[in-house]
């Protein structure tokens, strides 16, 4: 998968793609029919291995189809039942019984949003690990610090980069949104499962087994998908600042920090610009209104199932978890590859004075040489934060 | 193209996909090419068909070499040189010759928007034809005027779908925003094709000869995008009314309107879900975040081309124009093949007196049997003006 | 009026207040009395002064009050009958007699939006004023042209002042929208004043007369206010830009630019804070949420009156409209005063040499000292569409 | 405090106001003017008692004032040193010593919002006594689920009210986002403090003693107001789900839920609108955008302090907390005193039949009457987790 419009997509490789969700609408499937066998609602024979019956070459048509019932599941599932029926009667017959639509879908969803989560952490990690490094080899690098776009006081590297490590270490925390598996029937109350399996009680173990065989727990309503949503664009906040402070830095005016490697231009030979801060400065930007999405869509729930609000949820979901999983790639390099030039620090600090030193002059008696205040104890406590929650 | 997670998505066809871009950039460099042949900068041997040179084929390769540079055009521009180069070495020297990468861009996006506002013209003018038939043949059914959920004062359906109307004619209006080839070189000073047209009238003339061809005008920067995007959710906005409307009215407590035809369940055998106003309302609802973020982008604009806002824009136009167009299309069915219950209306009403005449029996004297106001009159200046604007 | 926590604030001065919100209300329903004397519905002795019964001294309690109903003209209308009925009985029977709240409040908002917008002509005059002036004394001015935030080209400034003038161009232009006097009735009908006029054509001339009062057309549903908030909106775009630019120009690595006055700090003496310009950028960035809270409010539209979308909109038009204003206000003070350093930007344009002549020295024998192509050209383009559209 | 334009905001009290933000500055600088005398870094007459010094009178004139810095800590400061400074010139020249305005103005929005948070939770308390009330009371009232506007299959009240349950229980968690001190001088190195201290530790402790006089643990970086403004809008998300369903349960078409009082008309007399219902759905549709502003800002990020959004941060926090805790407060009225009619909703079902028994009609030999499934386990496993959450 790739997006001529949103370059570097194709880092987020198969996530959510149209294969991807077809694919995880398969397992639950799966999950569900084998659960049915298991408690045995379903006799053994119903059981049958569905994973290769719907592949990527039937999304084109399922989409096509999908408009008529206004959700994909119900082509997904007539291809799924007939090719299922043809050498397993029984299977087709039993496959998605109690289940609806959302139960599929949203499970489905969650699948694929635990791997955008899972894919994020491991980015995440590469991020904390660059910054900790840079954090303690620039933890005396002195700097103009800057507030309103002013030369402020001075202050090391090391503290601006614990700063963006702290907000990365904030972002991972909210990534913590427990999903789960959608299954309630119909209207939410498990009716069909309950009448399938002769008891309540017997629905609920249903849809625990099932729940358990995709390594979700089971909530008849889970979490509203904006928590992760609102997590999602919390990460890409944290890289955004970064990613500005990057840009800026890396104007040839300032020239303090560098990307690895510089992006050319069609027409002017000698550019070399900082496309990886500019990309992920992008997803940040983009970010804020899929989530505002998102919340618009839980604002306007309605009855048991709602009449649109819903149906917007499933391209928000993955093209944010795209976006910001490939801002997470882009950012894990171009931390891991950031250049410092500490000369242009302390020249521009230089440069700076005597105004830079404006506030410290007003504590005669009180100074030192760097002004750098707690900087060593901030980046030790962030650091030591780092590898405790690691 | 077809998207899973967007039901309808396939009515817009080919608009906008990454070959529908790329075909859009080729037309570009195409007219810019030429117009150096016509103007007399390049030899003649220099002009040159370039429509086949890339395809549909190519997109996944740009698109993923398009990170380096943070564009498509770069890695687009290397192809087109190395294939015209294999035959002409002089076209291949000349292409893109004075042009920058966002001159490409632009001008295709603003190619893609206006084939999406011929769309859209066409949809809405089967709308209005479907809207004025229906408010010329009911516009003395009665019905209940609802305020805030409450039946409110009797109206006539044909003042409901002129209200309609007018908002779909005012959203028409608004799609008379003008696009333009922005053609402005490196940083929008003409300064290369200056050099090489020898003067600065030349540049502008070489300008306007390529916008010519493309049938744009020219402009060195064009009205901001968010004007289109503006008037794109305008017309979701007026549809998600109707939609709306209809959604409500097919509910079976009170089942006034309903769809030609209903949408299935995967489970409920009954189901008649009103699947159309149900996926046009989904666009309405997913439309004003999309159009914040085109103005986001603006807001954050910075220096002759901005490092980040910019490359958000062209997803987010791909993704209004594809989803607007969906909506018009499915607005134009839902419209023409609307199903009018007058019987139920006439029960609503009958069941909603004598509250619903509360007000009316406030002007003693004054009454007539249908207290219809000016229902004819303004049913009549809104025909009047569908008419005239058509 | 002011408020603590969007300093400047107070330039919008009353514009939308409490106080002015009321007595637009109050200008609605004189006009509106007034008419139906005029029209000979009310006998002549119902014409009354009602502008001195209500004033800012009632908002609170009007406030208070405006729960129970869902809207303050409910509360507005018993103080202000109860009060008229204290010297005229017959003017207190026949004020709002045919009219619904929303006639009241939409067509209030519509006044107080026109003096929105004439405040904002005001201030872009001065603005393009400033910017025709900026833009022929720097026409000559050279500088580095920027994009992706590296140097690309020589521009000169004034160059970069016509690009931020016709976007101030287009946001004016944009302002155009038409605002109307929304008088229908319960339902949209006009069936009350149908009902008190004995005709429906009477009841037109009715709300005619009204609207003419106010220096307002009539409409039954007037274009969306989704169309003005956009426009507002591409104001605060076209600011940010210009803010953003002279944020960056200001720093002091740069220093191309500075504002006439510089802003202090609470604990560093030396600091000269660019707070114009961080004030204007502060509306831009949260002007497209205001605008996107119009259009979902507008997207969520139903019934003859919606139950939620149309009390947002009361509320987020004041704020986008005194933000607005304010913006534009503190635009006209950044361009009137701004200061160009015309030898940094020469000095920065040394610096970037060669590099920022790559392009040039590809076009050999063609080249001029400046490469500052069309740039007069263009520049004179832009002042007569600012002279003609004046 | 009272807004014409929003109905309600009078619930939120003085939360928020101009007086009640200074009086949160006021609350910062007094603890951190005594922590540096408890600290014994200012001799011990420097503690005084700042908090009738400034006072509601003085909002106009300091917000006035603001502009010319950017913020209203600085012209705060000056007149609360001028008062000081009149009967304590220790004080006043001890007082703010050390911190930035960024210092002083975060941690009073942190206090503010601290109060928001605890009024919520009283009023989510008051919406869960009712919520469990109902859903006890009405676990076996059966009614007709819907999904996508159309009946689908029995369920009973109970299971609809514990999902409503679920969302607030959701909601309420989310708003356990820690609040901090932010203390962290100029440009959060703590310099000056330190400078004053005479160590790192010394500064460290002196934030520390600051951060638990008020309260509030303490953090140079605190977690972004993002995550907080995120989890105010999961409130009225909850609530807008909730005021939906009763809305559209209030149409007298459905008539199965209707507020306890309902609201009136400025004409029609019969008119008993869900006043309180459309007032939650209005806060729902208006929250996701000012979540999306903070997120934008926090995307924006640059610096040790960003030019323009920070600043957007203040009005929306205060917009956020009002709206939420208006909505809160009339989610919990509209909640305990909502009017159930069961006989309306059997007659509904049994309208619904025999359609709406399709779905159990495919289970022959499996059915029992109510086809409620699991409904008394789902209502009893959320009654618990609320019991155990409280």
């Amino acid at each position: 998968m790739s997006d001529l419009l949103w370059p570097g997509d194709d880092r987020a490789g198969d996530l959510f793609s149209d294969a991807a969700v077809l694919a995880a609408m398969v397992r639950v499937e799966a999950a569900w029919l084998h659960a049915l066998v298991v408690r045995e609602i379903a006799v053994p024979e119903a059981d049958d291995d569905l994973h290769k019956l719907i592949d990527a070459g039937d999304a084109a048509r399922i989409a096509a189809d999908a408009e008529a019932g206004g959700n994909p599941v119900i082509p997904f599932l007539s291809l799924l039942r007939e090719r299922l029926g043809e050498r397993n009667g029984t299977a087709a017959f039993w496959v998605h019984r109690g289940l609806t639509s959302q139960d599929v879908l949203d499970t489905a969803l969650a699948l694929c949003l635990r791997e955008a989560v899972a894919r994020l952490r491991t980015d995440i990690a590469t991020q904390i690990t660059a910054l900790t490094r840079l954090a303690d080899e620039h933890r005396g690098t002195p700097m103009a610090g800057r507030t309103l776009t002013q030369h402020a006081v001075p202050i090391t590297f090391g503290v601006k980069v614990v700063g963006w490590l702290e907000a990365v270490l904030d972002a991972r925390a909210g990534l913590d949104v427990p999903l789960a598996a959608r299954l309630g029937g119909a209207a939410g109350t498990l009716a069909a499962p309950a009448a399938l399996a002769g008891s309540a009680r017997g629905a609920l173990d249903l849809a625990a087994t099932t729940a358990a065989a995709l390594g979700l727990p089971h909530r008849i309503r889970p979490v509203s998908f904006t928590h992760l949503a609102d997590a999602l664009v919390s990460c890409t906040d944290a890289w955004g600042h970064i990613a500005n402070d990057v840009l800026l830095a890396s104007r040839p005016e300032i020239g303090e920090l560098s990307e690895a490697r510089g992006g050319g231009s069609s027409t002017m030979p000698q550019k070399q610009n900082p496309t990886l801060s500019v990309l992920i400065r992008r997803a940040a930007l983009a970010g804020p209104a899929l989530a505002a999405t998102m919340h618009a869509c839980a604002a306007a729930d309605v009855d048991e199932r709602p009449d649109g609000s819903w149906h917007v949820e499933w391209a928000s979901l993955r093209t944010l978890a795209r976006r910001t999983v490939t801002a997470g790639s882009q950012t894990a390099d171009l931390l891991t590859g950031l250049r410092v030039n500490a000369d242009r620090m302390a020249a521009t600090l230089a440069a700076a004075r005597p105004g830079i030193d404006a506030e410290q002059a007003r504590f005669a008696g009180h100074t030192d040489a760097a002004y750098s205040g707690a900087a060593d104890e901030i980046i030790d406590n962030a650091l030591a934060r780092a590898r405790e929650t690691g």
